[in-house]
């Protein structure tokens, strides 16, 4: 299943919602005209776990003629807003995650030429994220230097507390695409955070998929444009440290809570990494995408 | 006033209180008792604003004739929570912000002996907090360095972003203590999220003394203890960057919303810094505070 948070109007609700065919079925009306309680939020929807999942899924096989006619829009009349709104629960970055990234890094960064032997683990505020096409905001007294990286994000379902590698995989509820735009100039004593953490750093969407629809999360391309031009383009099959992996070992020393997002790194094709380096400015446009899951379009404007 | 979380009983509900005298008043029923909505949680009353802060204070003032007796327990006979209990809203920590610490971190560590020309920041999840009394976890697979960091903890009460260094101050709602538990072999490619965020390396409390309680806050001793051998002692008046500098700073280019938590740094005398070099293991005690809100006390267990 594709699932939305959508606003029907500038004073509604944010809602939670199924895309099908172009069309978004709200969740929780689906499940009142079918005898079912569903939830009207996505947070508590992926904590209701796999009875509300089913429960949606048969639902919504049964045909738009079951479908409760006021709770069913057009996708192009509602406004989509991050999956899990702002301020989502925790996000979890990976850095040097694809192997052509650690190298292109270590040209022109700080970063070290070797592979990591274990997954580098950042964090991004929750503030941080921002809707589909909601702009980013390019604050031109703190940086100079922005950059773009796709991602496919992996959000978790089930609490996770020191899960095995094999294990992994069944506390992750979908998947969805984040930037992880990226001062690059706004490092503090090698710290992250102040450059990956700014407000509208996180465009996050446009839709949660199930696990159970992604088919292998490791064999998706992934790609992203700026005004047209592509710059990345890769497949998560090139990432270093895979998603079991990746689950397993945060779980080892941070618990993990449904809802939270893992961003699983970007590969190759970043602005840093280019020759001449390339930033990102006001009028912008960034376009992105993985296989799958949908696109990501935000303009990036002054602050 | 000086505002706890409390549990009356194991199956009880988390509440607010305020600490008089070695009494636990719960907030909300004093209200009730005075005719006034007060609200049952923590978060919810930071974000109340100052009415509920001068409602409860006029209430208390009225004097114990006037509380609610189901609502007024002996502090021994309640269990205290995390002010804000677990998962709590962002902690922001603050790296290398006291001159001494600055030096004997870079004697021992990856750092650098210059002093930082703006605020080192970093985050811990907000699953790392742990209440007053909860062990803290050793967890031998990961780590044989773990380290102690008594800090000041500032508490936002409305919402902030880029806020003048002038301004900054009317958004801090009140301090707490909380110690930046580190296991110094546990950085990332110089990250330090895994080194600083696992689960319980935020203890935090006893109780959250409101600003205007707590004089000048950059004139408080602070201190930490480990087996009753003293091993840090200073005053807020050493920090480098003073508590209106970080909350400007932060603002600047992350929004910081009411209960995020700004860990703002500790003195010197951490194990790292020490020759030879100290570790906590499993059995120890560590003993800690801030002049004018009180102490923590943690042992140390094998996870």
């Amino acid at each position: 299943m594709k699932l939305v948070t959508y606003r029907k109007h500038v004073e509604a609700e944010a809602r939670l919602g199924a895309l099908v065919d172009g069309l978004v079925v709200d969740i929780e009306m689906l499940g009142a005209a079918g005898g079912a309680v569903l939830p009207v939020r996505m947070l508590d929807f992926i904590a209701a776990g796999p009875a509300a999942l089913r429960a949606a899924q048969r639902l919504l096989e049964a045909g738009i003629d079951s479908w409760p006619v006021p709770g069913v829009l057009p996708a192009e009349n509602v406004t989509l807003l991050a999956p899990i709104p702002r301020p989502a629960k925790n996000i979890f970055g990976i850095g040097l995650n694809y192997v052509e990234h650690v190298e292109e890094s270590a040209r022109t960064l700080d970063t070290s030429r070797d592979l990591p032997k274990q997954p580098v683990i950042f964090s991004k505020p929750p503030t941080a994220v921002i809707g589909p096409g909601e702009p980013v905001r390019h604050n031109g007294a703190l940086t100079r230097q922005l950059d773009w990286e796709v991602e496919l994000a992996a959000i978790v379902g089930t609490r996770a507390q020191r899960v095995s590698k094999d294990a992994a995989m069944s506390h992750v509820f979908g998947y969805s695409v984040m930037i992880d735009i990226s001062a690059r100039d706004n490092r503090r004593s090698g710290q992250w955070i102040v450059s990956k953490g700014q407000d509208t750093f996180a465009p996050f969407g446009p839709c949660i998929v199930t696990a159970d629809e992604i088919g292998d999360p490791q064999e998706l391309d992934l790609w992203l444009t700026v005004n047209g031009v592509e710059k990345q383009r890769s497949n998560t099959r090139h990432m270093l440290f895979r998603i079991d992996t990746l689950v397993s070992d945060i779980s080892s020393c941070m618990t993990l809570e449904p809802g939270d997002i893992i961003a699983t790194g970007t590969p190759e094709g970043v602005g840093a990494g280019r020759d001449p380096q390339e930033w990102l400015w006001p009028g912008d446009e960034i376009e992105c995408g993985v296989q799958g899951i949908g696109t990501l379009r935000h303009s990036v404007i002054r602050a």
